[in-house]
């Protein structure tokens, strides 16, 4: 069983940036980064049954692809400065092209948009593969099989262009707060933990 | 309705710290501020419902609570460096004593301990005062009550000397994997989001 998540940062850094500054000069570079950390971690242990795509459409240089995969990733630690810092390296790697280049254990690195993403992870939508928004199935009712993806927006949620490559994805709400995207996957994989008891 | 959360950090720093470290000098500060962050943000919001105390138990000036209020606290936002800069302020508040000193807007600081803390903000233990741990009543089966205080320890749990303060508290499991504090406190709010519907 594998739990893949797809999170956008529609103004997040394409290339290097401070660690000062995560939040502002990076382009909420803070919330991803603690979305990673949401969806690998947990006390003393790392979920090796994760995959996480952050894809990142900010200056200078979008589309961006990190991908990160739990059974291969190492030297990660849970607070964003760490994290932030990983996926800085992985926008460093020389020649990027639409193709996966490695940039650490665990860690590759795409120009590949989100179109192209999904045509890859996610070719054929349907229950499993899972759209977070508010006005969703609430999740205790969803049907999520073994294998589940979730794409997540950031701060801004998905552009009405990114809503439009997700036909036939299942709508699944958490409720009708609307939370940060990090609170999203602890809720989920808590969610998730549970049925596999 | 009030949700406190009540976090331990026995390692965590009590004077100046580095914004820089931490999660290494400042003794997994890292850690208490993404819990912070996951007890106040939502999307765009922060809940207005909610007081955090911080119990900080590492050098060089132990005890420390740092008391932060949902109805007053302003100019906090959800990364780690910033809650981290309010905190490093409260700690540097001149002459504190076992009161509360006001440091900034909702934000509190004091010299009391844990047992302290608790004669003031749980003096009457009972269903609605809930300690997470693994070995606890499912949450989906506990009664929480309209004012719920859950007490949290950091990566380290809290220590014996400390659970012997919570006679009478309910133990209350969400799961039996163990996860971080924040994605505890993500956990907790959405499931007295659901039944707050």
């Amino acid at each position: 069983m594998t739990r893949t998540f797809i999170i956008i940062g529609n103004k997040t850094a394409t290339g290097k940036f401070s660690l000062d500054d995560l939040s502002g000069a990076a382009g909420r570079m803070d919330l991803l980064c603690r979305a990673v950390g949401a969806a690998f971690f947990l006390s003393h242990d790392m979920r090796r049954d994760v995959i996480v795509y952050l894809v990142l459409l900010g200056p200078p240089t979008p589309p961006r692809v990190v991908r990160i995969a739990g059974p291969e990733v190492r030297n990660m630690n849970p607070d964003e400065r760490n994290i932030a810092g990983l996926v800085r390296k992985a926008l460093m790697v020389e020649d990027i092209d639409p193709g996966w280049s490695k940039s650490s254990p665990g860690i590759l690195v795409s120009s590949k948009g989100l179109k192209e993403l999904l045509d890859e992870v996610a070719p054929s939508p349907g229950p499993s593969t899972v759209y977070l928004r508010e006005d969703g199935t609430p999740i205790g009712k969803a049907p999520l099989g073994k294998d589940v993806t979730f794409l997540l927006g950031d701060h801004m949620g998905p552009t009405p262009e990114q809503e439009a490559l997700l036909k036939g994805w299942n709508t699944v709400s958490l409720g009708k707060k609307s939370y940060h995207t990090d609170h999203c996957i602890a809720v989920v994989n808590h969610e998730i933990d549970t049925r596999e008891i």
